[in-house]
Protein backbone atom coordinates (compact mmCIF):
# COMPACT_ATOMS: atom_id res chain seq x y z
CA UNK A 1 0.00 0.00 0.00
CA UNK A 2 1.59 3.53 -0.71
CA UNK A 3 1.99 5.53 2.01
CA UNK A 4 1.63 9.48 1.15
CA UNK A 5 2.69 11.92 3.55
CA UNK A 6 0.44 15.43 3.67
CA UNK A 7 0.52 18.86 5.94
CA UNK A 8 -2.59 18.84 8.15
CA UNK A 9 -4.74 16.87 9.83
CA UNK A 10 -6.98 14.17 8.53
CA UNK A 11 -8.88 15.52 6.93
CA UNK A 12 -7.39 18.32 5.53
CA UNK A 13 -7.89 19.40 1.60
CA UNK A 14 -4.50 18.22 1.18
CA UNK A 15 -5.71 14.96 2.27
CA UNK A 16 -8.27 14.75 -0.06
CA UNK A 17 -5.74 15.73 -2.79
CA UNK A 18 -3.52 13.08 -2.02
CA UNK A 19 -6.05 10.39 -2.07
CA UNK A 20 -7.43 11.80 -5.80
CA UNK A 21 -3.89 11.28 -6.71
CA UNK A 22 -2.46 7.92 -5.39
CA UNK A 23 -6.12 6.22 -5.23
CA UNK A 24 -8.62 6.09 -2.31
CA UNK A 25 -6.50 2.97 -0.92
CA UNK A 26 -3.47 4.87 -0.43
CA UNK A 27 -2.33 4.88 3.49
CA UNK A 28 -2.20 8.73 4.11
CA UNK A 29 0.65 9.95 7.28
CA UNK A 30 -0.56 13.26 8.23
CA UNK A 31 2.32 15.86 9.08
CA UNK A 32 2.79 19.13 10.92
CA UNK A 33 4.41 21.29 8.54
CA UNK A 34 5.38 20.67 5.24
CA UNK A 35 9.25 20.82 5.53
CA UNK A 36 7.93 17.01 7.49
CA UNK A 37 6.21 16.40 3.99
CA UNK A 38 9.44 16.82 2.21
CA UNK A 39 11.48 14.76 4.85
CA UNK A 40 8.63 11.84 5.43
CA UNK A 41 9.80 11.34 1.43
CA UNK A 42 13.24 11.89 1.72
CA UNK A 43 13.75 9.19 4.93
CA UNK A 44 11.75 6.72 3.53
CA UNK A 45 8.51 7.04 5.77
CA UNK A 46 6.39 7.63 2.83
CA UNK A 47 6.46 6.98 -1.43
CA UNK A 48 5.15 10.42 -1.91
CA UNK A 49 4.08 13.37 -0.37
CA UNK A 50 1.38 15.88 -2.29
CA UNK A 51 1.85 19.79 -1.72
CA UNK A 52 -0.20 22.82 -2.47
CA UNK A 53 1.66 24.92 -5.16
CA UNK A 54 -0.55 27.90 -6.46
CA UNK A 55 -4.67 28.66 -5.61
CA UNK A 56 -6.74 30.39 -7.89
CA UNK A 57 -7.47 32.77 -5.68
CA UNK A 58 -4.08 33.11 -3.13
CA UNK A 59 -1.83 32.27 -5.76
CA UNK A 60 1.67 30.60 -6.15
CA UNK A 61 2.52 29.47 -2.59
CA UNK A 62 6.38 30.65 -2.54
CA UNK A 63 7.42 28.94 0.32
CA UNK A 64 6.69 25.29 -1.12
CA UNK A 65 8.85 26.86 -4.39
CA UNK A 66 11.43 27.14 -2.01
CA UNK A 67 11.19 23.87 -0.33
CA UNK A 68 11.12 22.09 -3.46
CA UNK A 69 14.68 24.33 -3.82
CA UNK A 70 15.87 23.20 -0.76
CA UNK A 71 15.37 19.42 -1.56
CA UNK A 72 15.95 16.96 -4.22
CA UNK A 73 12.52 15.74 -4.55
CA UNK A 74 10.74 15.00 -8.00
CA UNK A 75 7.69 16.33 -9.40
CA UNK A 76 5.59 12.95 -10.09
CA UNK A 77 2.08 14.35 -10.45
CA UNK A 78 -0.74 17.39 -10.40
CA UNK A 79 -3.82 17.56 -9.11
CA UNK A 80 -6.32 20.54 -9.51
CA UNK A 81 -8.82 20.05 -6.80
CA UNK A 82 -12.19 22.28 -6.53
CA UNK A 83 -12.27 23.59 -2.83
CA UNK A 84 -15.42 22.96 -1.90
CA UNK A 85 -16.23 23.51 2.06
CA UNK A 86 -18.63 22.15 3.93
CA UNK A 87 -20.78 22.80 6.72
CA UNK A 88 -20.58 19.80 9.48
CA UNK A 89 -22.05 19.26 12.46
CA UNK A 90 -22.22 16.37 14.86
CA UNK A 91 -25.32 13.75 14.01
CA UNK A 92 -28.37 15.48 14.62
CA UNK A 93 -27.52 18.71 14.95
CA UNK A 94 -29.71 20.87 12.89
CA UNK A 95 -28.35 23.82 11.36
CA UNK A 96 -31.03 26.03 13.69
CA UNK A 97 -29.18 25.15 16.52
CA UNK A 98 -25.73 25.96 15.46
CA UNK A 99 -24.79 29.22 17.18
CA UNK A 100 -21.20 29.34 16.44
CA UNK A 101 -19.06 28.51 13.18
CA UNK A 102 -14.95 26.86 13.53
CA UNK A 103 -12.92 27.34 10.78
CA UNK A 104 -9.17 28.61 9.82
CA UNK A 105 -9.76 32.21 8.87
CA UNK A 106 -9.29 32.14 5.15
CA UNK A 107 -12.25 29.22 5.06
CA UNK A 108 -14.53 31.83 7.65
CA UNK A 109 -14.16 34.31 4.72
CA UNK A 110 -14.03 32.86 1.61
CA UNK A 111 -17.87 31.26 3.26
CA UNK A 112 -18.44 35.14 4.36
CA UNK A 113 -21.57 35.70 2.34
CA UNK A 114 -23.15 32.34 3.24
CA UNK A 115 -22.17 32.89 7.06
CA UNK A 116 -23.88 36.40 7.21
CA UNK A 117 -27.34 34.78 5.76
CA UNK A 118 -26.99 32.61 8.39
CA UNK A 119 -27.84 35.27 10.68
CA UNK A 120 -26.70 35.12 14.43
CA UNK A 121 -23.67 32.83 14.35
CA UNK A 122 -20.67 33.91 15.25
CA UNK A 123 -17.49 32.95 13.18
CA UNK A 124 -14.54 31.84 15.34
CA UNK A 125 -11.07 30.90 14.35
CA UNK A 126 -9.26 28.00 14.45
CA UNK A 127 -5.63 25.89 13.12
CA UNK A 128 -7.20 24.66 10.43
CA UNK A 129 -10.51 23.18 8.59
CA UNK A 130 -10.30 19.61 9.49
CA UNK A 131 -9.21 20.23 13.17
CA UNK A 132 -11.92 22.57 13.53
CA UNK A 133 -14.12 19.44 12.87
CA UNK A 134 -12.34 17.57 15.50
CA UNK A 135 -12.33 20.25 18.18
CA UNK A 136 -16.52 19.78 17.98
CA UNK A 137 -16.01 16.18 17.69
CA UNK A 138 -13.30 16.27 21.07
CA UNK A 139 -15.46 18.50 22.83
CA UNK A 140 -19.31 16.74 21.20
CA UNK A 141 -20.41 20.62 21.21
CA UNK A 142 -23.77 20.20 19.72
CA UNK A 143 -24.39 24.22 19.19
CA UNK A 144 -21.28 24.48 16.85
CA UNK A 145 -20.47 23.76 13.42
CA UNK A 146 -17.55 23.38 11.48
CA UNK A 147 -16.28 24.12 8.05
CA UNK A 148 -13.79 22.13 6.11
CA UNK A 149 -13.58 19.01 3.51
CA UNK A 150 -16.69 16.09 3.34
CA UNK A 151 -13.78 14.08 3.82
CA UNK A 152 -13.46 15.65 7.25
CA UNK A 153 -16.92 14.90 8.05
CA UNK A 154 -16.16 11.41 7.44
CA UNK A 155 -13.35 10.76 9.33
CA UNK A 156 -15.10 12.63 12.86
CA UNK A 157 -18.36 10.81 12.17
CA UNK A 158 -20.06 14.34 11.42
CA UNK A 159 -22.57 15.50 9.35
CA UNK A 160 -22.86 17.66 6.04
CA UNK A 161 -25.11 20.44 7.14
CA UNK A 162 -24.72 22.19 4.03
CA UNK A 163 -22.62 21.76 0.65
CA UNK A 164 -20.57 24.28 -1.62
CA UNK A 165 -21.19 27.18 0.77
CA UNK A 166 -18.11 28.89 -0.51
CA UNK A 167 -19.26 32.33 -2.07
CA UNK A 168 -16.63 32.34 -5.49
CA UNK A 169 -17.10 28.85 -6.77
CA UNK A 170 -13.46 29.42 -8.36
CA UNK A 171 -11.74 28.44 -5.82
CA UNK A 172 -9.32 25.50 -7.19
CA UNK A 173 -6.15 24.26 -5.46
CA UNK A 174 -3.68 22.74 -7.31
CA UNK A 175 -1.53 20.09 -5.51
CA UNK A 176 1.96 18.54 -6.52
CA UNK A 177 3.20 14.57 -6.08
CA UNK A 178 6.84 14.12 -4.82
CA UNK A 179 8.79 11.59 -4.61
CA UNK A 180 12.39 10.15 -4.50
CA UNK A 181 12.71 9.10 -8.08
CA UNK A 182 11.44 10.58 -11.60
CA UNK A 183 8.71 8.59 -13.12
CA UNK A 184 7.70 7.96 -17.24
CA UNK A 185 5.52 11.36 -17.51
CA UNK A 186 3.70 9.51 -20.18
CA UNK A 187 2.55 11.36 -23.34
CA UNK A 188 0.88 14.05 -21.91
CA UNK A 189 3.20 15.39 -19.73
CA UNK A 190 3.87 18.31 -18.10
CA UNK A 191 7.90 19.59 -17.02
CA UNK A 192 8.13 22.18 -14.20
CA UNK A 193 11.67 24.43 -14.44
CA UNK A 194 12.79 26.91 -11.91
CA UNK A 195 16.00 29.14 -13.47
CA UNK A 196 17.67 32.33 -13.12
CA UNK A 197 18.44 35.11 -15.58
CA UNK A 198 21.01 37.83 -15.86
CA UNK A 199 19.04 41.42 -15.17
CA UNK A 200 18.91 43.38 -18.44
CA UNK A 201 15.83 43.85 -19.97
CA UNK A 202 15.25 41.30 -22.76
CA UNK A 203 16.66 38.40 -21.06
CA UNK A 204 12.84 36.84 -20.79
CA UNK A 205 12.07 37.84 -24.04
CA UNK A 206 15.28 35.49 -25.48
CA UNK A 207 15.09 32.97 -22.53
CA UNK A 208 10.83 32.55 -23.89
CA UNK A 209 12.01 32.31 -27.13
CA UNK A 210 13.87 29.03 -26.72
CA UNK A 211 10.23 27.58 -26.52
CA UNK A 212 8.73 29.98 -28.83
CA UNK A 213 10.72 28.60 -31.79
CA UNK A 214 9.82 25.35 -30.99
CA UNK A 215 5.97 25.77 -30.86
CA UNK A 216 5.85 24.33 -27.09
CA UNK A 217 2.99 25.08 -24.89
CA UNK A 218 3.83 27.27 -21.69
CA UNK A 219 1.67 26.38 -19.11
CA UNK A 220 2.64 28.87 -16.64
CA UNK A 221 5.09 31.99 -16.12
CA UNK A 222 6.13 33.49 -13.56
CA UNK A 223 8.46 36.07 -12.16
CA UNK A 224 9.72 36.10 -8.53
CA UNK A 225 11.73 39.03 -7.40
CA UNK A 226 14.52 37.85 -4.42
CA UNK A 227 14.20 39.54 -1.31
CA UNK A 228 16.71 41.38 -0.44
CA UNK A 229 18.22 40.87 -4.06
CA UNK A 230 16.14 43.26 -5.41
CA UNK A 231 17.55 42.83 -9.29
CA UNK A 232 17.47 39.13 -9.05
CA UNK A 233 14.27 37.04 -10.10
CA UNK A 234 13.56 33.28 -9.74
CA UNK A 235 11.36 32.44 -12.46
CA UNK A 236 9.25 29.55 -12.39
CA UNK A 237 8.02 27.83 -15.68
CA UNK A 238 5.84 25.01 -17.09
CA UNK A 239 5.25 23.39 -20.59
CA UNK A 240 3.61 20.98 -22.13
CA UNK A 241 5.89 17.93 -22.59
CA UNK A 242 8.83 16.48 -21.19
CA UNK A 243 12.59 16.03 -21.62
CA UNK A 244 12.33 12.54 -22.87
CA UNK A 245 11.23 14.34 -25.83
CA UNK A 246 13.80 15.82 -28.35
CA UNK A 247 12.47 18.72 -29.42
CA UNK A 248 12.00 19.59 -25.33
CA UNK A 249 15.64 18.37 -24.50
CA UNK A 250 16.78 20.91 -27.31
CA UNK A 251 14.67 23.75 -25.72
CA UNK A 252 16.64 22.97 -21.96
CA UNK A 253 19.83 22.84 -23.69
CA UNK A 254 19.50 25.68 -25.40
CA UNK A 255 17.97 27.79 -22.20
CA UNK A 256 20.62 26.36 -20.04
CA UNK A 257 23.31 28.40 -22.17
CA UNK A 258 21.01 31.62 -21.24
CA UNK A 259 20.61 30.69 -17.84
CA UNK A 260 22.94 30.95 -14.69
CA UNK A 261 21.11 28.79 -12.62
CA UNK A 262 18.16 26.39 -13.64
CA UNK A 263 16.60 23.69 -12.50
CA UNK A 264 14.45 20.85 -14.00
CA UNK A 265 11.78 20.22 -10.69
CA UNK A 266 9.77 17.27 -12.59
CA UNK A 267 8.20 15.88 -15.54
CA UNK A 268 4.81 14.15 -14.82
CA UNK A 269 1.33 13.30 -16.03
CA UNK A 270 -0.50 16.37 -16.92
CA UNK A 271 -3.52 16.61 -14.90
CA UNK A 272 -6.04 18.54 -16.97
CA UNK A 273 -9.13 19.73 -15.18
CA UNK A 274 -12.81 19.06 -16.75
CA UNK B 1 -6.16 65.42 5.85
CA UNK B 2 -6.19 62.72 3.66
CA UNK B 3 -8.67 59.57 4.50
CA UNK B 4 -6.82 56.48 3.38
CA UNK B 5 -9.04 53.04 3.62
CA UNK B 6 -7.26 49.91 4.57
CA UNK B 7 -8.34 46.17 5.44
CA UNK B 8 -8.64 44.96 8.52
CA UNK B 9 -8.40 46.22 12.64
CA UNK B 10 -6.76 48.99 13.50
CA UNK B 11 -3.01 48.52 14.04
CA UNK B 12 -3.08 45.42 10.91
CA UNK B 13 0.10 45.77 8.48
CA UNK B 14 -2.06 47.23 5.72
CA UNK B 15 -2.35 50.44 8.24
CA UNK B 16 1.18 50.58 8.56
CA UNK B 17 1.72 50.38 4.95
CA UNK B 18 -1.20 52.79 4.53
CA UNK B 19 0.61 55.28 6.69
CA UNK B 20 4.22 54.55 5.14
CA UNK B 21 2.63 55.61 1.91
CA UNK B 22 0.22 58.49 2.74
CA UNK B 23 2.64 60.07 5.97
CA UNK B 24 1.82 59.76 9.34
CA UNK B 25 -0.58 62.18 9.79
CA UNK B 26 -3.14 60.40 7.34
CA UNK B 27 -6.78 59.05 8.60
CA UNK B 28 -6.71 55.64 8.42
CA UNK B 29 -9.97 53.87 8.02
CA UNK B 30 -10.45 50.63 9.11
CA UNK B 31 -12.63 48.31 6.68
CA UNK B 32 -13.78 44.50 7.08
CA UNK B 33 -13.37 43.64 3.69
CA UNK B 34 -11.03 44.52 0.63
CA UNK B 35 -14.48 45.10 -1.51
CA UNK B 36 -15.24 47.84 1.12
CA UNK B 37 -11.60 49.20 0.73
CA UNK B 38 -12.04 49.72 -3.12
CA UNK B 39 -16.04 51.11 -1.68
CA UNK B 40 -14.72 53.47 0.46
CA UNK B 41 -12.67 55.13 -2.26
CA UNK B 42 -15.45 55.10 -5.11
CA UNK B 43 -18.30 56.43 -2.98
CA UNK B 44 -14.95 59.24 -1.46
CA UNK B 45 -15.33 58.46 2.17
CA UNK B 46 -11.31 57.92 1.43
CA UNK B 47 -9.48 59.50 -0.99
CA UNK B 48 -6.47 56.49 -0.94
CA UNK B 49 -6.97 53.05 -0.50
CA UNK B 50 -4.13 50.66 0.52
CA UNK B 51 -4.31 46.98 -0.62
CA UNK B 52 -1.68 44.16 -0.26
CA UNK B 53 -0.95 42.61 -3.65
CA UNK B 54 1.73 40.09 -3.43
CA UNK B 55 3.86 38.56 -0.61
CA UNK B 56 7.56 36.90 -0.92
CA UNK B 57 5.96 33.49 1.09
CA UNK B 58 2.44 33.81 -0.30
CA UNK B 59 2.90 34.74 -3.46
CA UNK B 60 0.08 36.81 -5.45
CA UNK B 61 -3.12 37.64 -4.04
CA UNK B 62 -5.62 37.05 -7.34
CA UNK B 63 -8.39 38.12 -5.40
CA UNK B 64 -6.92 41.45 -4.96
CA UNK B 65 -6.46 41.97 -9.02
CA UNK B 66 -9.92 40.58 -9.37
CA UNK B 67 -11.01 43.47 -7.47
CA UNK B 68 -8.52 45.92 -9.30
CA UNK B 69 -10.42 44.45 -12.59
CA UNK B 70 -13.63 44.61 -11.32
CA UNK B 71 -13.60 48.10 -10.04
CA UNK B 72 -12.46 51.37 -11.60
CA UNK B 73 -9.55 52.52 -9.37
CA UNK B 74 -6.09 53.45 -10.37
CA UNK B 75 -3.25 52.57 -8.89
CA UNK B 76 -1.09 55.26 -7.73
CA UNK B 77 1.21 54.23 -5.45
CA UNK B 78 3.26 51.02 -4.25
CA UNK B 79 5.16 50.03 -0.78
CA UNK B 80 7.04 46.79 0.17
CA UNK B 81 6.75 46.26 3.52
CA UNK B 82 8.70 43.94 5.92
CA UNK B 83 6.57 41.91 7.80
CA UNK B 84 8.31 42.52 11.31
CA UNK B 85 6.10 40.44 13.80
CA UNK B 86 5.96 41.57 17.54
CA UNK B 87 4.94 39.47 20.82
CA UNK B 88 2.65 41.93 22.45
CA UNK B 89 1.35 41.62 26.25
CA UNK B 90 -0.26 43.88 28.54
CA UNK B 91 1.54 46.48 30.15
CA UNK B 92 4.19 44.61 33.12
CA UNK B 93 2.71 41.42 31.98
CA UNK B 94 6.76 39.08 31.70
CA UNK B 95 7.29 36.99 29.06
CA UNK B 96 7.72 33.72 31.97
CA UNK B 97 3.48 34.70 32.85
CA UNK B 98 2.53 33.99 28.95
CA UNK B 99 0.60 30.89 28.71
CA UNK B 100 -0.92 31.27 25.45
CA UNK B 101 -0.16 33.39 22.48
CA UNK B 102 -3.01 34.60 20.20
CA UNK B 103 -2.19 35.77 16.35
CA UNK B 104 -3.54 34.56 12.55
CA UNK B 105 -2.74 31.23 12.03
CA UNK B 106 -0.30 32.78 9.49
CA UNK B 107 1.30 34.65 11.67
CA UNK B 108 1.77 31.45 14.00
CA UNK B 109 2.92 29.60 11.09
CA UNK B 110 5.38 32.08 10.46
CA UNK B 111 6.71 32.20 14.14
CA UNK B 112 6.84 28.64 14.76
CA UNK B 113 10.48 28.23 15.85
CA UNK B 114 9.67 31.18 18.24
CA UNK B 115 6.92 29.51 19.69
CA UNK B 116 8.65 26.21 20.43
CA UNK B 117 11.83 27.91 21.80
CA UNK B 118 9.45 29.59 24.24
CA UNK B 119 8.31 26.01 25.90
CA UNK B 120 5.28 25.28 27.03
CA UNK B 121 2.66 28.47 25.42
CA UNK B 122 -0.14 27.25 23.55
CA UNK B 123 -0.77 28.82 20.12
CA UNK B 124 -4.72 30.06 19.57
CA UNK B 125 -5.75 31.22 16.04
CA UNK B 126 -7.53 34.40 15.83
CA UNK B 127 -8.93 36.27 12.95
CA UNK B 128 -6.22 38.80 12.72
CA UNK B 129 -2.99 39.82 13.77
CA UNK B 130 -4.03 43.35 15.60
CA UNK B 131 -7.36 41.69 16.43
CA UNK B 132 -5.26 39.45 19.08
CA UNK B 133 -3.95 42.15 20.37
CA UNK B 134 -7.45 43.99 21.33
CA UNK B 135 -8.89 41.14 22.48
CA UNK B 136 -6.45 40.88 24.71
CA UNK B 137 -6.73 44.71 25.84
CA UNK B 138 -10.64 43.97 25.99
CA UNK B 139 -10.43 40.67 28.21
CA UNK B 140 -7.26 42.06 30.54
CA UNK B 141 -5.56 39.01 30.04
CA UNK B 142 -2.35 38.92 31.38
CA UNK B 143 -1.38 34.85 30.85
CA UNK B 144 -1.34 35.58 27.01
CA UNK B 145 0.27 37.90 24.17
CA UNK B 146 -0.71 37.90 20.87
CA UNK B 147 1.65 38.17 17.46
CA UNK B 148 0.89 41.72 15.92
CA UNK B 149 2.69 44.59 14.52
CA UNK B 150 4.45 47.33 17.02
CA UNK B 151 1.66 49.56 15.52
CA UNK B 152 -0.94 47.28 17.04
CA UNK B 153 1.25 47.71 20.59
CA UNK B 154 0.69 51.48 20.49
CA UNK B 155 -3.20 51.27 19.58
CA UNK B 156 -4.56 48.94 21.93
CA UNK B 157 -1.77 50.52 24.60
CA UNK B 158 0.28 47.23 24.69
CA UNK B 159 4.02 46.23 25.51
CA UNK B 160 5.99 44.65 22.79
CA UNK B 161 7.85 41.85 24.90
CA UNK B 162 10.35 40.26 21.32
CA UNK B 163 10.76 42.11 18.48
CA UNK B 164 11.12 40.52 15.15
CA UNK B 165 9.61 36.77 16.02
CA UNK B 166 9.20 35.60 12.79
CA UNK B 167 11.58 32.37 11.58
CA UNK B 168 12.05 33.75 7.80
CA UNK B 169 13.06 37.52 8.00
CA UNK B 170 12.59 37.58 4.25
CA UNK B 171 8.91 38.26 4.59
CA UNK B 172 7.79 41.37 2.40
CA UNK B 173 3.96 42.24 1.63
CA UNK B 174 3.97 44.85 -1.60
CA UNK B 175 0.93 47.41 -0.76
CA UNK B 176 -0.44 48.90 -3.71
CA UNK B 177 -1.89 52.61 -3.22
CA UNK B 178 -5.53 53.39 -5.30
CA UNK B 179 -7.62 56.14 -5.71
CA UNK B 180 -9.91 57.32 -7.82
CA UNK B 181 -7.76 59.69 -10.21
CA UNK B 182 -4.35 58.65 -11.60
CA UNK B 183 -1.30 60.37 -10.56
CA UNK B 184 1.73 61.80 -12.29
CA UNK B 185 4.39 59.04 -11.81
CA UNK B 186 7.46 60.70 -11.71
CA UNK B 187 10.38 60.27 -13.26
CA UNK B 188 10.82 56.52 -11.64
CA UNK B 189 8.25 55.07 -12.60
CA UNK B 190 6.33 51.77 -12.69
CA UNK B 191 3.13 50.98 -14.67
CA UNK B 192 0.82 47.46 -13.99
CA UNK B 193 -0.62 45.89 -16.93
CA UNK B 194 -3.34 43.04 -17.34
CA UNK B 195 -3.77 41.24 -20.50
CA UNK B 196 -5.15 38.02 -22.30
CA UNK B 197 -3.51 36.74 -25.15
CA UNK B 198 -4.78 33.88 -28.17
CA UNK B 199 -4.03 30.67 -27.09
CA UNK B 200 -1.21 29.49 -28.78
CA UNK B 201 2.40 29.01 -28.30
CA UNK B 202 4.57 31.90 -28.80
CA UNK B 203 2.22 34.30 -28.14
CA UNK B 204 4.10 35.68 -24.73
CA UNK B 205 6.96 35.65 -26.30
CA UNK B 206 5.75 38.19 -28.76
CA UNK B 207 3.85 39.97 -26.10
CA UNK B 208 7.17 40.36 -24.54
CA UNK B 209 9.13 41.22 -27.58
CA UNK B 210 7.38 44.48 -27.41
CA UNK B 211 9.10 46.01 -24.23
CA UNK B 212 12.28 43.80 -25.08
CA UNK B 213 13.15 45.74 -28.45
CA UNK B 214 12.81 48.82 -26.50
CA UNK B 215 14.68 47.70 -23.96
CA UNK B 216 12.11 48.27 -21.13
CA UNK B 217 12.52 46.62 -17.90
CA UNK B 218 10.16 44.14 -16.37
CA UNK B 219 9.61 44.15 -12.68
CA UNK B 220 6.89 41.18 -12.81
CA UNK B 221 5.68 38.84 -15.11
CA UNK B 222 2.63 36.41 -13.96
CA UNK B 223 0.49 33.99 -16.10
CA UNK B 224 -2.60 33.39 -14.40
CA UNK B 225 -5.17 30.53 -15.48
CA UNK B 226 -9.05 31.22 -15.46
CA UNK B 227 -10.85 28.73 -13.53
CA UNK B 228 -13.26 26.46 -15.57
CA UNK B 229 -11.44 28.38 -19.02
CA UNK B 230 -8.70 26.21 -18.97
CA UNK B 231 -7.01 27.02 -22.36
CA UNK B 232 -6.99 31.04 -21.33
CA UNK B 233 -4.94 32.98 -19.02
CA UNK B 234 -4.58 36.53 -17.66
CA UNK B 235 -1.17 38.16 -17.85
CA UNK B 236 -0.20 40.33 -15.14
CA UNK B 237 3.05 42.52 -16.31
CA UNK B 238 4.91 45.54 -14.41
CA UNK B 239 7.39 47.36 -15.84
CA UNK B 240 9.95 49.89 -15.22
CA UNK B 241 8.51 53.45 -16.91
CA UNK B 242 5.19 55.25 -17.40
CA UNK B 243 3.09 55.54 -20.36
CA UNK B 244 3.73 59.16 -20.35
CA UNK B 245 7.37 58.33 -21.98
CA UNK B 246 6.93 58.19 -25.83
CA UNK B 247 8.68 54.81 -25.97
CA UNK B 248 6.70 53.07 -23.37
CA UNK B 249 3.30 54.49 -24.77
CA UNK B 250 4.39 53.13 -28.21
CA UNK B 251 5.13 49.49 -26.71
CA UNK B 252 1.76 49.68 -25.11
CA UNK B 253 0.38 50.47 -28.77
CA UNK B 254 1.96 46.95 -30.14
CA UNK B 255 1.15 45.14 -27.36
CA UNK B 256 -2.44 46.38 -27.97
CA UNK B 257 -2.50 45.24 -31.19
CA UNK B 258 -1.60 41.56 -29.94
CA UNK B 259 -3.83 41.44 -27.10
CA UNK B 260 -7.42 41.04 -27.13
CA UNK B 261 -7.65 42.54 -24.37
CA UNK B 262 -5.69 45.14 -21.92
CA UNK B 263 -5.87 47.11 -19.30
CA UNK B 264 -3.44 49.49 -17.50
CA UNK B 265 -4.01 49.26 -14.05
CA UNK B 266 -2.17 52.70 -13.04
CA UNK B 267 1.32 54.37 -12.99
CA UNK B 268 3.10 55.06 -9.81
CA UNK B 269 6.17 56.42 -8.59
CA UNK B 270 8.06 53.63 -8.25
CA UNK B 271 9.31 51.98 -4.38
CA UNK B 272 12.59 50.67 -4.05
CA UNK B 273 13.30 48.38 -1.54
CA UNK B 274 16.93 48.97 0.33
Amino acid sequence: MTKVAFQGEPGAYSEVAALALLGAEAETVPCETFEAVFQAVEEGRAERGVIPIENSLAGSIHRNYDLLLRHELHIVGEYHLRVRHCLLALPGVRLEAVRRVYSHPQALAQCEGYLRRLGEVEAVPAHDTAGSARLLRERGDREAAAIASRRAAEVYGMEVLTDGIEDDPANFTRFLALAQEPVDPGEDAKTSLVFTLVNRPGALYEALGVFARRGIDLTKMESRPLVGKPWEYLFYLDFAGSPDQPEMRAALEDLEKIAPWLRVLGAYPRHRLG
